[in-house]
């Protein structure tokens, strides 16, 4: 088993952080980004939508997507349960994990890739009107992620989710994005510290 | 426990299909998008992202996205499993799924609600220019789609899954967001005309 891994990019840093959560070592291919190799043909035989990581099993199977390749190791190791457990908590950490990645995570990535010059071979064409009208966006999805995280110790209720590992991701993406998160988010604000503190922050 | 549902808008429909397709039924409660009522200061009580379905269970817990609502129904009525089984499948289905809503679906979305004059109060605000670059993004995710429909019944393998729902409702959203299904997408043709005679596509 091998995993393509990509850097510090949002999805394969997804990846590493649940592995580490789970205590889980995969071999790493690094794949180097900056330089596009995620398009180069070695790649794109492996994944036609030219993403990453790709997990490689030994017979040859391949898996795409972290959070499906998530899923493969979550039914493999159960333990620390990251989907949640029971049919109400399994059906809340994938609402959060779905709120956060398809409207927050991805109004940021949104504006970093539509805006930022580094991005004009990534995002082709950039559309710099789209990638400004995500930043409010974003900040309207952070002030209910402070909602719920104000009567929540993580953002899928009382346990540490996959959830939480994708708004980490998402949150620590506002830099290079350029949105600053309001002062007054600080319930989203006390959950970043203690998340970031985790071992697995790291990964 | 019942289900506010959204009528003909791409999420309801997922949801009806999947809840066909395992023979559950349950209440609806109709809410109407073309007035605007999932708006309501009643629906964003229940759901801040003001999206459809939601699904109010008897104890009041409140599960929003159509696809945590469906792994709920999955937990409590895993025949016919449409998430797949055993660890392998499961990411499988998830990969596919994944690949459908967020690349393929989401195009086809952007290009309807960025360029479509009825969504003027509903994308705020539109950027036609985003929604123009979808359209030929779409096409080249239907290539991909069509590919692995060429060895494949279904979308992600030799059964039907909920992939296969987010992809028929995602093909007959390309009517609305002008998009034309090439000629030559032959497998994508077959695998459509073959899961729009279900008795759940109508749902």
């Amino acid at each position: 088993m091998k995993l393509y891994d990509g850097g510090r990019a949002p999805n394969p840093r997804r990846m590493r952080i649940f592995l580490a959560e789970k205590g889980i070592d995969v071999p790493l291919v690094p794949v180097d980004m900056a330089a596009m190799a995620h398009k180069s043909a070695e790649i794109t035989a492996l994944n036609p939508f030219q993403r990453l990581p790709i997990l490689e099993l030994d017979d040859g199977t391949i898996l795409t997507e972290s959070v499906a390749i998530s899923r493969y190791f979550e039914e493999l190791h159960p333990e620390p349960a990251l989907f949640g457990r029971g049919a109400v908590a399994k059906a809340q950490v994938e609402m959060w994990n779905r709120r956060v990645e398809l409207y927050l995570l991805a109004s940021i990535t949104a504006a970093f890739r539509h805006t930022h010059p580094a991005m004009v071979e990534w995002e082709i064409p950039q559309v710099a009107t789209w990638g400004e009208v995500n930043r409010p966006k974003a900040v309207a999805y952070m002030k209910i992620m402070d909602d719920q995280l104000a009567t929540n110790e993580f953002i899928a209720g009382s346990e540490y989710s996959i959830a939480d590992i994708t708004l980490l991701v998402a949150m620590d993406f506002l830099k290079p994005a350029k949105i600053q998160i309001p002062e007054e988010f600080v319930h989203l604000k006390r959950w970043h510290a203690a998340v970031s503190s985790r071992p697995s922050a790291k990964a």
